[in-house]
């Protein structure tokens, strides 16, 4: 018995009249009056199904064939013939069908042929990969993903796992969660009565990490060139479309790069992650452009081909105040951009990508390389039509005395930063980076317009299913 | 300015007699009496340092590079020549030395260059990257990820992100931390004095995930073939070499296979990445031969080229009974094999990795399928000379009747199971998988004797600094 996937199959690596097994599961079953039975078998390998034509001659076709419904499980071996259908290249004749599994009370099967909403589909978060919707979303998210390894790989950067656990909160990026296996209806105290960490798992209080950044920085400052990419979380009780509890990062960091320097790498890795989408997902971008987005493939392709335009916060704004545009929010020097902004910069004033630089210094993080006129940090954000920001960077202040004032005018916890300032002490370098989230990455490449919709099992605020 | 990695330079990827610029910090410096120093410079880009030859003509050679000690960041630009030392390809004529960063107070740098103890590097893990052993080490468990990666995706597998946040405690393989956002000084109560999670951030309780298996089940009864990279976690308090709080695995998941099928797809990754670590790191691995344990390539090269041997359990029981040595831990048929039992087989009696078949169901988990004996399972362990159990894998219950039957027996809490249940109610297919400690392969790869030197930032209990 020879086994073949669907995609190779329907790609015409099986030859015409050989015999090859195909397993899946039933999509679609039609019966013709002349007693032949069409089944559209899927398995997860491709967008498409095969077809296979079912002969009442099979010993099982009454018994089983004709019963077959969606979702049931079955191996349908086969000639491979060229098909008559139009859109399809091959189908099989079928010369055997075995059932492995049916399905229990079809009537009520959860993912019954018919449309579905993805708020319906959220609900079934295990079966819905089932569904070309969700199939074609994970099939894309595996393409960015090995896209994503490969291009660091090939740029010689090394991937780094920092921490999940942590016991320091440095970054202040966000509200964390806490882990513990202390028992909560008798929680250790101190005799001043606050809660006596030290009688946790770890020593002292732990908590789940918003960034690897800091982290991988000393992996930076001694291996050159690194990326992260791994899950990390924020307790924020934010239920919207763009926010996940639980979400993966990359996060490249390079020594001796500075903000134009990454700045390139983020528009590099961005077009090859892109492309190689476009290349090997077409039947997946297909069925987005058809049913979720109709600009999906054309806004990949024009980013491959677009010159990013480098623009300087400060100019942004002047345009932004000159455009004559009213503003939800009203824009000064100073402020933090918000959407409107972004995506009239990147979609109306210049019509392609743009990586703002130079932002303020008060609305950035405190381990941002302040710029020379006292104002500004070597920030940069990447923002692109359709979506707004989509990757935010910046050189790393490598300066021990110019760190450790901005360390204390921001009341930050100075003891916390033992490790991060002896990067600094020891062979310090200019080094920057930058953090892309790969769902709103995912979302961004197929339309998606919910978050939770690109992410096997999304985590939200009182949602954590399965 | 042109620059180059250390890694190029010494493969002859510049042309000898161009200019180039090789940015890095500096292992070693030594002075002639002719005038002359030699500066090694590190990157990590590769195991071996440049050498540069510094003439004192240079303008800071009194005022700078005669200071330069281990650590000191330094940007060499020089004439690429042909070394005339042995071990050396090619290096640098130097015609500037520029210094980033300097080394606060050389005497008491904590990577200063003598031998350190793993334990010592163990307090500085964000400068022991600096190192030669940690470098050779990051290195390796980047290609090590890489391969995994690369392989699953050449064979058509899709990167399933399982959760990290779980409110499902239904595998029962280990401890768990707990994930909470509850105010520990005022948490919650029921009516009934329990702690009241519907107040806590997910409304459930919430945990930290033990495997990503039971998830990706539902991804591979849809997608066929797909696989988990991520990390896992363990509340256990064991303070050994070979466990860790956090560790990432790889766990592949297969629609329509069996046990037979795992068990090849194991084997033939395993070669897969040690056939890449022997091909793309043979500098750090001599340098692991050399230094750590002076089989690590040969044992790799024997794994590459062996053909693993299928043993059944009860087989196994029996030789273990009949070779006539003593073991610490008595064995007969029932009992889980100890290290001491797999160690011999693999080692002594067969000489080559086993992949031990059909372990008594008694000692393992619920969702191992039942083989027709009525008392063994169809599970599998890949046990490789020099580590024992590397692999462990089954074939999963996809029979809901039997399934149900062991979850009652085995007193588990029905009601969780909901969603794992829908996957053999709804088009149930045979399926198997392994589970693969990415931390151990690791280790095994490059011999290193704690698991804790092996991950940038390990987390054990009372440990978890960085």
């Amino acid at each position: 018995m020879s086994y073949a996937s669907v995609v190779d199959v329907l790609a015409g690596k099986v030859a015409v009249d050989d015999t090859v097994t195909v397993r899946g599961w039933v999509r679609t079953r039609r019966d013709s009056k002349a007693g032949i039975s069409f089944i559209n078998v899927h398995d997860g390998s491709c967008f498409d199904a095969i077809q296979a034509v079912v002969p009442a001659e099979l010993p099982n076709y009454q018994s089983e064939v004709l019963k077959l419904t969606t979702g049931c499980s079955v191996a349908i071996t086969g000639i491979v013939v060229e098909s008559q259908g139009k859109g399809q290249s091959y189908e099989l004749q079928a010369t055997g069908v075995k059932v492995y599994g049916w399905v229990e009370d079809p009537d009520i099967y959860p993912m019954a042929p018919k449309r579905h909403s993805m708020e319906y589909l959220r609900e079934y978060a295990h079966l819905r990969p089932r569904t070309n919707v969700t199939g074609a979303v994970m099939r894309v998210r595996n393409t960015l993903s090995q896209a994503i390894h490969r291009f660091f790989h090939e740029h010689g950067y090394l991937w780094v796992s920092t921490p999940i656990i942590t016991t320091s909160d440095c970054e202040g990026a966000g509200e964390m969660f806490r882990v513990s296996t202390l028992d909560l209806l008798n929680v250790p105290k101190t005799e001043t009565g606050e809660v006596d960490f030290s009688e946790d798992f770890f020593g002292k209080e732990a908590f789940l990490t918003v960034s690897g950044q800091l982290n991988v920085e000393s992996y930076a400052c001694s291996l050159s060139k690194v990326y992260t990419f791994g899950p990390t979380f924020r307790a924020e009780n934010s239920n919207t479309s763009r926010h996940l509890s639980e979400f993966w990062m990359v996060e490249p960091e390079v020594a001796f790069a500075d903000l134009n320097d990454i700045a390139h790498l983020a528009e590099d890795m961005l077009k090859y992650v892109f492309k190689a989408v476009l290349e090997e997902r077409p039947d997946d971008m297909a069925f987005f452009q058809q049913r979720i987005n109709s600009e999906v493939i054309e806004r990949l392709e024009k980013m491959v081909d677009a010159d990013f335009v480098h623009m300087d916060y400060t100019d942004a704004i002047e345009i932004l105040q000159n455009c004559g545009k009213k503003f939800e929010y009203p824009v000064e020097w100073g402020v933090d951009l918000q959407s409107e902004h972004e995506r009239y910069l990147a979609e109306e004033h210049v019509g392609a990508p743009i990586i703002l630089k130079n932002y303020p210094r008060d609305i950035k993080a405190f381990y941002m390389r302040q710029n020379d006129d006292g104002k500004t940090v070597a920030a940069m954000d990447v923002l692109a039509p359709g979506i707004g920001e989509i990757i935010g960077g910046s050189a790393r202040e490598e300066r021990l005395d110019v760190l450790d004032k901005r360390i204390e005018e921001m009341n930050l916890p100075a003891e916390e930063y033992g490790f991060y300032r002896d990067l600094r002490r020891y062979g310090s370098v200019p080094h920057a980076g930058f953090g892309l989230g790969f769902e709103r990455l995912v979302a961004y490449v197929t339309g998606m317009q919910n978050i939770r919709d690109v992410i096997p099992f999304p985590r939200a605020p009182k949602s954590a299913q399965f």
